[in-house]
């Protein structure tokens, strides 16, 4: 069987080969190993003893778990932070989909560690964006190099799903500078004893600003100022969640903190959806690497956990439990790094890839996520009763991976997102690409294509509610699908993946069928909300 | 839309009433009213804070949070812990299935308070069943009144899924008393400060006794001694478990403990299984109950946040989620109930009853249990950032149901259980008769019908090793149609629903025969075992 390295080896080589020709086969998989050394060394001998810590707030101030300090002192000393950040900033300028392989590698050894890291690169993103060149200068080298990190302050308690209804307030001081006045919650690392500094990108409304989501601008605002000294922006308590107990979620006050504008007025809610869609990429692989820590941690177990005079990993039914993970999991991370490939070709002006990652975006982040809850699930059920005590870390798992379905957009945001704008954009052109090459590569997934595009005919033809009551199935449709094709396309290229994508064929690929036939029954879900 | 406890009434006098004519329906109703104002009035406000306490081992005793204590005392009182058990001993001895009823009722109040009134129903009744007059006469009373409570000391940690290798022994000591010796793991509320005194039901193997799962005794081990002297049965220590926090979950070590002989010797194993049947409906009730809490929490929630200018119920894809675990927990509540009326039945004699009883228990363990764990997980999805932060009491929800599906024989034993012995006990007619009923009641079942037809078929012609990879497969397909044809009948009975029943047919329906399909991938699964 492949493992997690040799499959994402495989898929930035072979089945989704990263454009332009700056990296041989040979780099890449130099550049993986570094990263397993890392993660595997480095990061995931503490991911027990850390959860088991967790954050702790005491006196006002955010204690991370005591081996975190190390952990995040050796990220920033080899030069990881500034892995995708550009070289004139002092980061390395390597493609997106080689900070996603380092993304599900470092999720995989610790899911809670991994957000710091991680959410400072959406700030750099954001900031390579829209920062001005001397914003760029101040700002950037120090959360590339890790010296600071960075957070994404946007919800507020009446402003979830809906950006539109945020009340933080920014008042002009003069010299450019505003005083920022509100109170943020969901802050991952908002505070932390991680970095030196902590820039809070934050969402918030100008004096006169419109009502709704075209009056929200886009600040910077540090926790320590240029002169050193505190900002008046403050943690307020950290959340007692279900899991990720070691990353801090924090609420953030914002009592009249000196901050600095990040590109146009009132511009800043399109300035965020632009690098949240490389974040909900990112999430979706945080479900590739709950699948494939599950899987690690299940096929252990069952390989050394006899019953009945064999290892329990040969009886059929963990057996097919043991298949599920490994099969959704590959699928999920083919499927992921597929888009975040495609990030780079569009990056490089590659024709259709903007096309394609738009597509991809919503399902990568919603079944990705949903296939590394279930996967998680099915890893604790494979432990038995002790998957259901917390020192296998089966358990941990599914706690951690239970946000990913929720934060960056919910999945039902996202299923909204494919059927409201990413689909009826070319009328479900691309996707209809996708479902003929898929058939062209596998004979075995035409009844399938065949449903889908069905499913895609009438959900284009639909009214919004109709849509909107249907939205998830059809995401779920998709995603089962893609999954296969990615699987069959592997098969094609190498005959090591025949056997995964041969059970997922006859076992997962008629739940695509399932849900495509939920499509028609929209009107039983808006009779019972009329 | 019906309330819980209209469905409970509603399932037992009108959809699967209790047989007999002891209680008339007025008397189902006012002991159902009964139930509610106890679970909801005394149990359910300390849930939250008894999961923050959780259970606690001290100095070699257990303390539970300290609401309990007061619970306990007042479940006592009221006499509820004699519910189904014989007036012989002090019991109402009214049926199980409003035993059933009740510990819906419980479990949705307190899953991990619900555990040890439970458990001593299942203690009761391997004693009514298996013990002589004279054990019966000491024994009973105390169990039945809530003095003492009872345990099931099977687990050991060689021996899980498979009991045959338990290694405890019992040393005969003269008079009819034995000396116990070996160590039980995963025993819940083995040890407690809720009741005076407890006793544990103990499989043990007695010198010269065969190999294997025929070797086997059953053994009645009190805490304290009938002189009141503290036996030599101590707790260990207890688990740190992903959810029922307030329940302990003790590691039994029996050094020396004086016992007696249950039943006949080597007869252990079987005796404790014909017990473990009702206990494994119990648990499927859990799944039910689980559903129930998740889905009050959710709705409450969903009614009172508004996103966008409206209620996010109001929002078809929250409704959508709403709707699902709606369906499934009613379908769910109303199999189980019916398997729970046919146990009566069968007892009573009726033609039928049993061959109903013994194919439904692993459908209604498994089937209701993964529907419990997955409306917990919607529950949560529905909150969103709010469901992972532990205030909500969604997530507890889903970490206390994650237990279901693992105890009282894993939900792969359930599907093994139902392909292997009870479908090929009558070579699916039982099977066969359901869902010919099923489609008599309601057209739009006949396709999933067919094609469930199809794969029983399909399993009672196959050999062992297809059998059991693709028995979950044929579990989940026998769930999701009899879950449809309960609704399709409580339609068809009451209009009230209608709605949701049509909910279910379109949307979740499709599932089954989607399931269906997977029974032909069972070689899939067998290749990456070969």
């Amino acid at each position: 069987m492949t493992s997690q390295l040799d499959d994402i080896r495989f898929a930035l080589t072979r089945l989704h080969p990263i454009p332009g020709d700056v990296l041989g086969a040979d780099d890449v998989a130099a550049l993986l190993e570094e990263m397993r050394k890392f993660t595997e060394g480095v990061v995931e001998p503490h991911r027990l003893e850390a959860d088991r810590q967790g954050a702790r707030f005491e006196g006002g101030e955010v204690r991370c778990p005591p081996a975190y300090h190390d952990i995040y002192a050796k990220w920033v000393e080899a030069g990881w932070q500034g892995l995708p950040a550009d070289e004139a900033h002092g980061g390395q300028g390597l493609p997106f989909a080689l900070a996603a392989a380092m993304k599900e590698l470092l999720t995989t050894a610790d899911h809670a560690f991994s957000l710091c890291p991680t959410l400072t690169w959406g700030a750099i993103e954001l900031l390579e964006r829209h920062a001005t060149e001397d914003q760029a200068g101040r700002l950037l080298p120090p959360l590339v190099s890790g010296e600071w990190n960075g957070t994404m302050c946007l919800t507020e308690p009446q402003a979830g799903s809906d950006l539109s209804t945020v009340r933080t307030r920014a008042e002009p001081m003069g010299g450019g500078r505003y005083a920022l006045h509100g109170q943020k919650i969901y802050i991952t690392y908002g505070e932390n004893d991680l970095a030196a500094n902590t820039l809070h990108l934050v969402l918030a409304r100008l004096p006169e600003a419109p009502a709704g989501s075209r009056g929200i601008s886009l600040f910077a605002c540090p926790k320590l100022k240029a002169d050193g000294s505190r900002n008046a922006v403050r943690c307020g308590g950290i959340e007692r969640k279900l899991g990720i107990h070691a990353s801090p979620t924090c609420i953030m006050l914002f009592e009249g903190a000196e901050a600095e504008l990040i590109g146009e007025p009132h511009r800043g809610l399109p300035a965020m959806f632009a690098m949240m869609n490389n974040a909900r990429l990112q999430v979706g692989i945080e479900g590739v690497a709950a699948g494939a820590r599950a899987l690690h941690l299940a096929s252990a177990y069952a390989e050394g956990r006899e019953q009945g005079g064999k290892p329990i990993a040969r009886h059929p039914d963990v057996a097919r439990m043991l298949a599920e993970m490994r099969a959704t999991t590959l699928a999920g991370r083919f499927l992921a790094l597929e888009a975040c490939v495609a990030a780079d070709a569009a990056r490089a002006g590659v024709t259709g890839a903007e096309e394609k990652l738009a597509l991809l975006t919503p399902i990568v982040k919603a079944w990705c996520t949903d296939r590394g809850v279930a996967a998680a699930s099915l890893g604790v059920q494979v432990h038995g009763g002790m998957g259901f005590v917390e020192d296998t870390g089966a358990a941990q798992v599914l706690r951690d991976s239970r946000i990913c379905p929720i934060y960056e957009g919910t999945n039902g945001i996202q299923a909204l997102d494919l059927v409201t704008r990413k689909l009826p954009r070319d009328q479900g052109a691309t996707l209809r690409a996708m479902l003929a090459a898929a058939v062209a590569e596998d004979a075995r997934l035409a009844p399938a294509a065949e449903a889908l595009e069905g499913a895609t005919r009438r959900i284009l033809s639909a009214g919004p509610a109709e849509v909107a009551a249907t939205a998830t199935a059809y995401l779920e449709a998709c995603g089962w699908f893609l999954g296969a094709a990615q699987l069959a396309r592997a098969a094609r290229l190498d005959v090591a993946y025949g056997p995964i994508a041969g059970f997922y064929m006859a076992r997962l690929l008629p739940r695509a069928v399932a849900h495509c036939q939920e499509i028609a029954g929209a009107d039983e879900v808006l009779a019972l909300i009329a």
